[in-house]
């Protein structure tokens, strides 16, 4: 089943509608928005099985884990829900006037989050529903205030369709304006340009490849007016093994790192691409226990023929490159009969090639890992201070020997979104303190998370009102505050009243 | 005196040296970044004199001006000093492990802002000193933990030499590492781009022209690794007049007006260069008293040479257009002897004639304002919706009227960072409420303030930290809350430990 891409004249029409939408939703209280998003999540749970079994056959999935995803996903709609209805996000600060100060008196202002406008979605190849339709980007723009325009993705078109009447149904059910989601369809380019260009877009979320994301990033700021594009492009995830623990812990090492370098075949943005060790015994026996791992995984259906195809190009690409060399390969055919396809492959290099070859540091999406093999910590250290911008960086270790690289860990906070120590990349909790977000190559805008509550951020900007009658303000910032939030009033945080 | 630009390889040293700063000052405490801040504040005082005559000198600002901006420099450091010293500003998060969740265990994550890295910022022309070499963008960055890197502002460099060589007595006397803030000069272009292109910088604060602004924000989007450019480049700070209270209200209201136009010789970010109202007798009345009020203006020299020259060529080029009729203009000469300087000026034109001339929605740099003359509150509605994104949007009228029109403020909403109520724009409050930004082309991002305690979050952004042991968890994060600051903790916001 095939449909059909959108007009100009559609996107247009689309962004009109979105925009009229806005000038109403923008104001619903957070009650009204909370409900909205719920019922999103009870629609989408209402589908039942042909949601599961749609999503399986686009992307092929297993079950267990788009079950599991639809429930990571209906999970973050009524994270939002219950986020918003609280109300706190709004950031109100409060500074009463002063009007006998001298030499001038001191006006009251106020000051709170507002929603941005229209968000451009783009549904994720990876993760047809938590970062689809339905997904994080569009939970939480919906959330703050703004209507949101997804651009499905075309390898799962028919699941994006599913969702989008479920989230149609939600907006009929809870009173919404009729603007403020709207679904289209784009096979090529020109859809998701028209969409990014449109002069009512406010702001654009994207997963994707590192060439998709940027060119959107370009496209959004050539604009006459720029808008932020929120594109979590690319990140091999760095994981620096330490060489005292891993001469004892390489079979536990080896045996987390398998699993993750296989788990969803690979095509998680956390997926450990790179591997950093000091060469010593230690590291060897690492090495026999990965490739022991890795060669017992099945290779597995991609989802969808231009990741397969692209893994398959970049794979051999990289082992080809001087100085790589092959360190296992899983040989068994996969049930699909292809055995190219998600094939588990890890290679090592030396430190220094590593360096001569920027191409080796790119991601190779898929269940691939590069071990760098360093000379000693020195090496290490320099060879993990010219990595780019990244999602993750791990450090797998006993803690006293960690405690001793301390430099190391200095120089990671300047790469990665989030440190980890003695946990795998994979598995992104959704929860207030996660930062899935990282320095550029690996987002667009470090500055903000993609993931958990926070992610509302990316879709608001403050606003001051300054001597505003209290009947003129807003819920959050007035008086006697209704809605009972944490506020900074006169540089104090406090839930009481004024 | 002039100073010698900087060459190509000084801004290479100075980002390098930044860089090596950067390692070491981002894990200052706050205390002792705060105790840095104010020994910049007391440096600067102790330069007394001298440093209010060189900027009287090189402004043409009077003493009680350059003294009150000190006052206002030197209490933004002071500011900063205290908001970190508290330290809540880095947004704690904390989320503790369910190691029996199923199916899958929840890991410990931690979050906090921790600083960009080094930051260059351009000295504005038209605040010498709390927009410039110790100014917002200064104090806000090294308050975040950000070596700093100013390029002086060409028109008045000894000013700016002056507060830098306070600010490295400060370093001296606090124990900085020598990077963590350097000064260069450039009187072209070159030496600003070269900052900005510079790989070792990570973000730049402006304040200055629309051209110059945004000049700067296509280089830092089109370099290798984009960074963030904090813009502030122009605002017309529209003032809509509500035709029922101007009836009554007109002489108030003229001569409120008629000073914050001509204030500062209309050099602020804030001044209102447009006034839209509706025709009829409390227009004329209005008019007539405002006319009387800029007419009693003297005209005074302006900041520097260029702006004065553009000043004029922006006013002739305004009044020559069509429809635009001359309404009053101040007649009488100018102390410096140039009555073409700063000449306080007022004109009008038909709303239609202003819908069709984009150039008329311009900023005039300068005390001049424009009153767009509106048939009806439907035509001020339809044209003050197509304005763009400026500072501020004021309203003035009674309360009972303003309620009337719920509908011009929820557009005026979208058009402003800042909405006043019965108070000009000019005097931007230094406060936790304040936001001093807005849609473009105000600024190049709306989502942040340059004036407050929150222009800090300009140079942050988040990291999450996985499975830390706490021994090896920053200060704000670790389980017993050493600093006692607010965090949310497991979805509370609190002050107590673990």
């Amino acid at each position: 089943m095939s449909f059909k891409d959108a007009t100009l004249t559609e996107v247009d029409a689309a962004m009109n509608e979105a925009h009229v939408a806005f000038l109403s939703y923008k104001n619903f209280s957070g009650k009204k928005r909370a409900a909205f998003l719920r019922a999103i999540s009870d629609e989408m749970e209402a589908l039942g099985d042909e949601l599961v079994k749609t999503a399986m056959s686009e992307t092929a999935l297993p079950e267990a884990r788009i079950i599991g995803e639809r429930g990571r996903t209906t999970g973050q709609c009524r994270m939002f829900a219950d986020y918003i209805e609280e109300g706190s996000w709004v950031e109100g600060r409060i500074d009463t006037a002063i009007p006998d100060r001298t030499p001038a008196p001191k006006p009251d202002i106020r000051k709170k989050l507002i929603p941005i406008g229209p968000v451009v979605v783009f549904g994720a190849a990876n993760f047809p529903l938590a970062y689809s339709t339905a997904g994080g980007d569009t939970a939480s723009a919906l959330a703050a205030g703004c209507p949101v325009i997804v651009k499905a993705h075309p390898a799962h078109a028919k699941t994006s369709e599913l969702v989008a009447g479920a989230i149609k149904k939600a907006m009929n059910k809870t009173g919404m304006p009729a603007g403020v989601f709207q679904h289209l369809h784009g096979s090529g380019f020109e859809v998701g340009q028209a969409l990014v260009k449109h002069p009512r877009t406010c702001a654009v979320g994207f997963t994707g490849s590192f060439l998709g994301g940027k060119a959107l990033f370009d496209l959004a700021n050539q604009r006459p007016t720029p808008i932020p594009v929120f594109a979590e492009m690319s990140s091999t995830n760095p994981v620096v093994l330490l060489p005292d623990s891993l001469k004892k812990d390489f079979e536990k090492t080896a045996n987390t790192l398998s699993s993750s370098i296989v788990l969803g075949v690979g095509q998680f943005c956390t997926n450990p691409g790179l591997l950093f060790a000091v060469e010593g015994d230690g590291l060897e026996q690492f090495i026999k226990y990965l490739s022991a791992g890795i060669s017992k995984s099945l290779p597995a259906e991609m989802l969808h023929e231009g990741i397969a195809k692209n893994y398959v190009k970049r794979l051999s690409e990289t082992l080809s490159q001087k100085g790589v060399k092959l360190e296992v390969q899983a040989e068994t055919e996969s049930k699909t009969g292809d055995k190219d396809q998600g094939r588990p492959t890890v290679a090592s290099v030396q430190a220094a090639t590593f360096l001569e070859n920027p191409s080796l540091a790119e991601e190779v999406f898929g269940p691939f890992s590069l071990i760098v093999r360093c000379k000693d910590m020195n090496e290490l250290n320099s060879v993990v201070g010219r990595i780019h911008g990244q999602l993750t960086s791990s450090i797998i270790g006993e803690v006293e020997e960690i405690a001793k690289h301390t430099s190391l860990i200095n120089m990671l906070t300047e790469k990665a979104g989030r440190l980890i120590i003695n946990n795998v990349p994979t598995g992104v909790e959704v929860c207030p303190s996660q930062n899935h977000g990282g320095p550029f190559p690996a987002t667009t805008d470090s500055r903000f998370t993609a993931v958990g509550t926070d992610a509302i951020k990316r879709f608001a900007r403050p606003l001051s009102f300054q001597n505003f009658p209290d009947s003129l303000l807003p819920d959050e910032l007035k008086n006697n505050n209704p809605l009972g939030i944490w506020r900074e009033v006169n540089g104090e945080m406090t839930r009481k009243n004024l």
